[in-house]
This record gives structure tokens, C-alpha cells and sequence, in this order.
């Protein structure tokens, strides 16, 4: 017992290399391969998430603009959470993106020297307005019951951690794209001089990868979600979230954002 | 598909009464099976908990005191994060209990009325030191792979998840106690009176029920930290941590503080 939780052990801690979409610091390395590895393990950070901030019901105060701050309560949580993670170096990571971008304090650390393969044009795309609003305005009420139970700052915190999630997921389409046009800058090329958007769209659009992302991501909402006891051996249908909702957050917005990342990033590509 | 997706989502909404170890505020109800729910809950909590923070290495220049700041970068993190969340009234929720609990500001917003079901003396034990201690210094090598990937802020925003998660699950041990006394007070009084730790340590140990609390912890990691992929219905064998670790966590530390948080109380609980 002892052999085999240590295998597991070494297993576990073998698998960890895909947390991130830009590439291997020593290798400098970017491949395809690597970036899907990352997206599909930040599904799994994405279903934990929502699977956590369901625990909540809305708490529509925590949203309104009538505290005394400059704007909500949780605008207030995360603009402050966001500076001491500033602090800490989080932004210095060009796969992070801060929701309050502006004034954010310097970094107290030694920053790390992150490789620099993103084309300095496309690396300042921020989508965090769009997924600020589909978040709060559209996704959130279909998610969590209605309701105020008072935790309003487990339940901002909670909040922070689906929208770091889900901007990560979103903001890696920078990686994608520059992959992409790597691997075949005569398709790219042409359709970029000529800033056609749809185009591109067309040439980044593969609807079996996409359908295929959003069965896996509903698996994960169901797997993730169950009530686990020690006697049920299949999964009962009983769901911390609906699992075609999970689906449907990537089928119309997380996918939807990150081609338009793609886009974006394309079309700055060869300026 | 539609209809069936409602109805899901309706019993995932239906699930959600069972977030708080503190009794419904409008029926000011204390049971030890709503306890129970929810301490079951907040298993799921803590494994998803672990395995986000296995995805980073252990990033031990978080933990080592030499950043000009007093401390170091995770206690600088974790005190600022805390302050934020006292500013939005976390806690004022008497099963929260803070890791930096000296100079937290005030609430900025009103708080909720929490019913006083605590006892006084009890109420304030904070168990947070033997926590934090634990946690980094002899679970987390445990936990995680050496290594430093720099990405500080977000290791730290994990480790503060797993330390509130822990923290909150840990401190139930006030409800539990309290029920327990209050459902048999004839059979808590004399080694109350008498101080007898031990004598209590034995009323509220259950071998039987720690079993099966372990066995269910090492089955939740075993699902939640599985690869999901749209081909395998069966478990893989390959999982993100280690299943026994996590059961060793409740082993080791969890459930033996939170009878230790028991007794603390219950020591207090005629004064």
C-alpha cells in the first residue's frame, strides 16, 4: 500500500508540467501540444471554480453600487486583491491579466524573466472587460440560486477565482495564435495584410475540436460535481452544478472570447 | 435535453443549503446532521483545494523570511488578502476565524446578524497557528513537487484557499461541540467540571466514523483529481495528488484538531 501510494505520489507530481501556455523557461520551446495540455488542465480549474462559487447563492449586494466605494463591493475586493498580487508579481506573468490593469503597484519581488515569444503588439490584449460582463450580467444568474446568505467576501473571493480562471483560459489564445502563425505564416499572412476578421475567424474556427472541448467540459461538471459517498460506485445524476451549463459557458463565451483573442492577436501580428 | 437540464439545475440550486456549520438564521436551528452535510461538503472544498495547489511546485521563496518585508511573502500576502476580506465583513461570520486576527480594520459593510449559539468562552478559540504550521511545514513537501515556477501570487492566493478551507472545517469543531452538549449535558459535565481532557477526547472520539470519514476523503481525491478525458469511463489509475495523502491530511491533522478545537470548547463551555 505503502509502494503504490508513492508510485501515485511520483505520478502526481510528474503531471504538473502543463499549468502554463508560455513556454518551458529553459527550452524556450512553444508547441500546440503543450498549450492544449495547459488548456485542458485549466478546465478542471474552471469546473472547481464554478463548482465553489455555486456554493453561494447570488448575494446581489455584493454587485450593487450603493456602499460608499468607488463602484461595488466586489469591484472593491478584487481591485484590492489585484494590487497585493501585484505586489507579489503576479502581472509579470504575460499569461496574467488584471481586471483593474490601471495603477496597479510594482511588484516587491525579484520578477521572474519570463521569455519573451508573444509579438509586443498582441501581448497587451486585455479581454477582461467582456469577461467581467458575461460573467456578473449572464453567467452568474444562470449559475447560483438566488438569495443572500451574507458571505460576501468568501463569495468575491470565490468570484475573483472563476474570472483569474477563466481570463487565463481566454488570454492563452495569444499562444495559440502566435503558434499558429509559426506553424504557417503563408495562411496567415495574407488575410492579416488585409485585416480580414472573418477570415481569420474562418481559419481558427474547427467546430469537432470545439464540440468535442464542450463534451469533455460537461464529463467534468458531472465528474466533479457528484456527491461522492463511500457506496455509490456510478454517478448518481445528482450535480453541485448543471453540467450542460458548464458546456454552455464554453460553447458561448469561453471559446467564442479566446478566438477572439486569437483574432485580435493575428491581426496585430505583422505590425 | 432542455427540460432535463432544468431539472438538474434545479437540484443543484436545491443543494446548496448546506454551506454553513451555523445554524439557518431563520429557524436558529442547530443539528449535528446539518453539520455533518456540511463538513462533508467542505471535503470536496478542501480536495479541489490541493489539487489546485498541486498544479505549482513548492516555490519556496514564498515561505523564506528575506524580502524586506516583516515575515515572509505568503504571511504578507495572507495578512493583506484578510484585510480586504474584514473590510467586507468575513469575519463577522463566527465560523471564520483569521490567521492574522490582530489590527483587522472594520467591516465597511453593515454586517449580517449571525445568532449567538456559541458559547462566549468558546467562541474565540483560533486554532490557526497549529494550522498554519502543519500546513507548511510538514504537509505541503508532502503535497506538492520541489521546485520554483515564480508564480508566487498565484501559489500563495492556493495556499491561502487550502488554509481558509482547512481553517473553517477545522473550527466546525465549536458547532459540533456545542450540539453534542447540548443533546447529552449529563454526560459532559462531570469531566467538564473535573477538566478532564482526556475523559472528553474519549467521548468525542468514533473510530468507526473516522474510518469512514478517511476512506471517503481518499475516494474524493481519487475522483476529483482524475483526468477526465471523453474516452475513459473508468478511472484511470492517474491522479493529480496523491489519494492517500489526502486521507493522511484528515488522518494526521484535520480530524485530530478539530476534536482538539472540541475540547478546547467544551473545557470552556460551564464558565
Amino acid at each position: 500500500m505503502l509502494f503504490l501510494g508513492l508510485f501515485v505520489l511520483i505520478l502526481a507530481k510528474e503531471a504538473m508540467a502543463d499549468v502554463n501556455c508560455n513556454p518551458d523557461l529553459a527550452s524556450n520551446k512553444l508547441s500546440l501540444d503543450e498549450i492544449r495540455d495547459s488548456l485542458i488542465r485549466q478546465e478542471d480549474t474552471i469546473v472547481f471554480c464554478l463548482i465553489e462559487r455555486a456554493k453561494f447563492p447570488l448575494n446581489p449586494k455584493l454587485y450593487h453600487r450603493n456602499h460608499g466605494f468607488t463602484g461595488s463591493l466586489v469591484e472593491f475586493i478584487v481591485r484590492e486583491t489585484e494590487a497585493i498580487q501585484a505586489k507579489a508579481g503576479r502581472y509579470e506573468n504575460p499569461e496574467e491579466n488584471a481586471f483593474f490593469p490601471e495603477h496597479l503597484p510594482r511588484p516587491l519581488v525579484h520578477p521572474r524573466k519570463y521569455p519573451k515569444v508573444l509579438h509586443p503588439s498582441g501581448a497587451s490584449i486585455n479581454m477582461n472587460k467582456p469577461i467581467w460582463d458575461f460573467y456578473f450580467n449572464k453567467f452568474l444568474p444562470l449559475l447560483v440560486a438566488d438569495g443572500d446568505d451574507g458571505n460576501y467576501a468568501a463569495t468575491a473571493a470565490s468570484d475573483l477565482a472563476c474570472l483569474q480562471a477563466l481570463s487565463r483560459r481566454i488570454h492563452c489564445g495569444k499562444y495559440v495564435a502566435e503558434v499558429k502563425f509559426r506553424d504557417a505564416p503563408h495562411e496567415y499572412e495574407p488575410p492579416i495584410r488585409s485585416q480580414e476578421r472573418d477570415s481569420l475567424m474562418k481559419l481558427l474556427t474547427f467546430e469537432a475540436v470545439e464540440e468535442m472541448v464542450k463534451k469533455r467540459v460537461e464529463k467534468k461538471a458531472r465528474v466533479f460535481g457528484q456527491e461522492v459517498t463511500l457506496n455509490n460506485t456510478v454517478d448518481g445524476g445528482k450535480y453541485k452544478i448543471d453540467p450542460l451549463l458548464a458546456a454552455r459557458l464554453y460553447d458561448e463565451w469561453v471559446m467564442p472570447l479566446t478566438k477572439e483573442v486569437e483574432v485580435e492577436y493575428l491581426l496585430r501580428r505583422l505590425e
